[in-house]
């Protein structure tokens, strides 16, 4: 169920997105047990004008790289869940396409089990409660 | 007040993808009482390397035409209301502009009264109670 | 940390979009304590048929110059403080680039203090509670 939101410069290879994509489904069913093929992902790439973000905020050095995550997901994962989720999601694009850990933000948004279809208009996930 | 995103291939044309905010609008008006006017819908197109989703989650088969739908509305409709929305804007979509409801995900976001300022710097759902 | 969606219509210059992203900032710093540096807004230009909005809703007339602001940012503002958010940002938009109050529709998306990692695969808002 994870609607992911990837947002990146412009100007790197299709190769390069998809690994993203790639790293942080395989994160998420690592750490959160996001079955099989449950894949959602979007990617937008912008200008450099439009992708505003602190180069410093916290003490961590971002660059040129800097991706931003944001996953819509239902409630209920705990602390320690996501904890294991951003650090997985880190190691994952370190080793590819290779970004560095202080290039990555990552941020969740949490709904409910009756806010999801997946088609056929119908909740999938509330279905055996009726 | 719902916002709606809406993310698509790249590659329909203009009326279309007016038919598909016009369909949401009109489900989201018929099943959860959105109000005359209340209309606020941002349409985004992706290459296809951009719009990642999987083709059998659920077992439900998702062609080229795929919708995703992200609404973000204010807290407190029923899981049966919700039900009739997703219901509804898959039966708008079928008929204009022809959409098969396989390709129709949506998803909620809910928010509080005081989340919304429509202009004017006011929120103007809490004004009454001020 | 909030994470600051900007959508608005193409052919702004980048002077101008800037000047939205620093009013918005300054006005979340000013009105509800966002740290120094804690800036991430991201920028989508839109084609008109894809930035769809009431022009009357509630009475309030909107223009081609309309912008629609969506805040993802932690729970626990109270009403006057968001209230006193709206009023900010739309005076800080009519000071730079000159937006005209009724132009300005903001919402906001509330999540948890584990919801952010800022990079290097950490919480960095639960850490001194580990």
């Amino acid at each position: 169920m994870p609607l992911v939101r990837i947002d990146l410069r412009r100007g790197k290879s299709a190769e390069y997105r998809r690994a993203i994509a790639d790293g942080i489904y395989a994160a998420m069913h690592e750490t959160i047990q996001v079955p099989e093929r449950d894949r959602f992902e979007i990617i937008s790439e912008h200008d450099a004008e439009n992708l505003i973000y602190d180069r410093q905020y916290l003490g961590i050095e971002r660059s040129d790289d800097f991706v931003l995550v944001q996953i819509a997901l239902r409630r209920g994962r705990t602390t320690e869940a996501k904890q294991a989720l951003y650090r997985r999601i880190t190691e994952r694009l370190r080793e590819a396409p290779g970004i560095r850990p202080e290039d990555v933000l990552v941020t969740l948004l949490e709904n409910g089990v009756d806010d999801w279809s997946f088609g056929n208009g119908q909740a999938q996930y509330v279905m055996p409660t009726q």
